[in-house]
């Protein structure tokens, strides 16, 4: 049973879906079917599957599993009964040997029948939250992509999977920030509580006006950057593992899903 | 019924509120009986009692309430059945029309039959919670008196009672101090949060080196120092207030009461 603001969520999330499906919607997700969980993903032949789902135990603040399809199988009834993981996501990425090679809008012709889909909670899934705070993400309010750094700080490896953990940032006063801090430990599919605050130059990242992915933001007087782990780190592990293919999501174009954020938080 | 390891804290507690009764003890009580809640301890004549009452309700960080006396009666039976508020605090404060006039081990001589005694929460309790996680405080590391200093921080006032928050100060590394804020959040009655974190200008404090009140501790490279409201917020607010007579503990110099810091834990 859903209630009469659930019913009206998941409609907004089944039209977002379909016009992603029909690629009249190609950008990010951000801040849209708020409520909805968002999920990073993640598409590797069965051979790769166990390293990487062994990555993922291993990192569970960056690689927040929620589901994982059979082999050969595209679509997620545990994310949402009508998902097809080859057209569900307004811009995919392809990696062969660890290379990005191309971005397209939809991978049906790359679909392979030993193929194994991942996907990862993400931090839009506590944006809400925040918004609803009061502490709206500085990416939201300025309507970009958030952004996404790749740091020093290393990942657990696990087989051939390894690399350094991405995050992503949002600013804000230290009161808010703890406030933040609060919010975001209530959601430990959606990266929990961020890593890092203050230095980026502590965490290995030289200059915040410019992401590694997504949007550079704002930073006004007396703000603190916050640095949550981010669900593109495993795209740093697939450059370092070389898999003949994977396929991804673009950062920050998502995977939608008809879970609520809530029915993931703890508290 | 108490656990071995409860019935030896217990111990521990009778025995230290002992050696602080026969002033064998005149110390700062912080990282002793460890697990056991301290409270701060305001005195006063029944007829400011009210006033006081609604300056803690409405300001629950800085002053949470955890016990009331009964007007003229100096014992605290919900706090621990044996404690006598005139002997048991190291040190107490005399404040008369709002100064500070004396300080002194017992004020058996001074207590009136119109007084009401208040207990508040302190963050002595939530540093057994940081020090078990391998958070310990500084101030317990170097043995010495927690950091204290008044902000310019306002708090809500309440009929004579105004002023602004009197804050401890622990330093931490940022990743240190988030998993601080989020262990701390779960002691709503030892001020929960952090307040603040990082440029001590920005919340009125010109030099951590000079505490208003405790000792100063060493801040290490790539520490920011947390802040959180202290129990001595209200000596400033009597400061301001002026009643004819007051009597506080000395900061630091705690009562030790038997309730257990985990029975007012949340989550």
């Amino acid at each position: 049973m859903h209630s009469q603001s659930q019913s009206s969520l998941l409609h907004q999330t089944q039209i977002l879906r379909q016009a992603i499906r029909n690629k009249s919607h190609t950008g990010v997700t951000s801040g849209l079917a708020q409520g909805a969980m968002q999920g990073n993903v993640v598409i590797l032949p069965a051979d790769w599957a166990h390293d990487f789902l062994l990555y993922c135990q291993k990192n569970p603040v960056s690689c927040p599993l929620i589901g994982v399809s059979e082999v050969g199988d595209f679509t997620m009834p545990e994310l949402g009964n009508d998902i097809d993981m080859r057209h569900d996501i307004p811009e995919y990425y392809v990696y062969r040997n660890g290379e990005k090679v191309e971005s397209r809008s939809d991978i049906e012709d790359l679909w392979q029948d030993d193929m194994v889909a991942f996907v990862l909670g993400c931090s839009f899934s506590f944006e809400h939250a925040l918004s609803q705070a009061g502490l709206t993400p500085r990416n939201i309010e300025e309507d970009v992509n958030v952004s996404m750094f790749e740091t020093n700080i290393a990942t657990v490896p696990a087989g051939r999977f390894f690399g350094n953990t991405v995050v992503t940032m949002r600013p804000y006063v230290p009161k808010d920030a703890i406030r933040a801090i609060q919010i975001t430990t209530r959601f430990p599919k959606a990266h929990s509580a961020p890593l890092h605050f203050g230095s980026p130059q502590e965490i290995g990242i030289a200059d915040l006006n410019k992401p590694d992915y997504g949007d550079a933001v704002n930073i006004k007087e007396g703000e603190v950057p916050v640095f949550w782990a981010c669900g593109v780190t495993p795209q740093v592990a697939i450059r370092n593992a070389k898999p003949p293919i994977c396929i991804t999501h673009a950062p920050g174009k998502m995977l939608v899903t008809d879970i609520l954020d809530t029915d993931l938080a703890v508290f």
